[in-house]
């Protein structure tokens, strides 16, 4: 198959639907992210790529704190909503119900099924966006979204973000196996 | 819903299956990731926060150049084989026929509907792995996977990984347009 090359652009990978929380002028408030992955195994620490304008990082940045709450098909209007209006202009502190772990600002959505509270532990500066890499110091989950005490993603159902066509997407059906579907494989 | 905090771990996005392609020792090598994100939107930057002790790494530090190519459902078996296979001891180079952008030292896989070269223009350490950011110089897709000139997420339908439960899953359907189906939502 010939390949079309294409200006780069941020749509070389799948990416996941999350709502970051931290606590701006003692209220929380949530901004929707998908430049949203693992760093570092551990300790995990999670990697957010987000501009430092947005209401939501003035937060992170005064706490040092911030959450990954994973919304799922029934908060997609919520959620969206949350990517199209900022705090700077909107009072968001009262869109979700919220929780707290250990940490006093990173507040996480009780309506989302997993959830993770977060520490800055480093933070990057590239040209719009600013990576901020939280150590992961606890994860929460509704009891019926787990399975022998671990998540199951099936029942977590993330929604997922693409670009450029800026969609939505549902969480698939489970394939295979990893580290074993591929033992037999002969190359 | 009551929450139960479960004690960290990298199971709090799902994540991207992700084939990471450097050459080693002259020959195209390949290795299986999912801490993989989106670091900044322009320029592109790509994170992969990969354990240096990887054969892949090897060459990534020799060259500053990687590529991330997204198997679908049918390369399951190839993917899963090259994560628990090292080049260190498999010649992963005969896996996958590759293709070269413009990066002499990136190689993609050519079965792959979606791939990008990449050029190194950050590391930072963590206590396993190593992210590295790599700025995306060029992205290759299948003719038939674009709509519009554009990719088509439907048909590239990139393979998901989650953690604890090491799972393959399907990319799902499509739920809703983003920056749009959440205007009309009162908090």
């Amino acid at each position: 198959m010939p390949k079309t090359r294409l200006d780069p652009g941020p749509f070389v990978l799948p990416m996941p639907t999350a709502l970051i929380g931290a606590v701006v002028d003692g209220k929380p408030n949530f901004m929707t992210a998908a430049f949203v992955g693992i760093a570092n195994f551990k300790p995990t620490i999670v990697a957010c790529g987000l501009s430092p304008t947005h209401h939501t990082c003035q937060g992170i940045a005064a706490h040092g704190e911030f959450s990954v709450s994973l919304p799922g098909p029934e908060l997609v209007e919520a959620t969206d909503w949350c990517g199209l209006n900022s705090g700077k202009r909107a009072d968001k502190s009262r869109v979700f119900e919220t929780f707290a772990g250990e940490l006093a600002h990173a507040p996480m959505v009780k309506a989302c099924r997993l959830a993770a509270e977060c520490r800055v532990v480093k933070t990057v500066e590239f040209a719009v966006d600013t990576v901020y890499f939280g150590e992961v110091v606890g994860v929460y989950a509704d009891e019926e979204s787990l399975k022998d005490g671990a998540p199951d993603w099936q029942k977590i159902a993330p929604l997922l973000f693409t670009f450029p066509d800026k969609a939505y997407w549902r969480f698939g059906e489970h394939m295979a196996a990893a580290w074993s579907v591929g033992k037999g494989y002969a190359p």
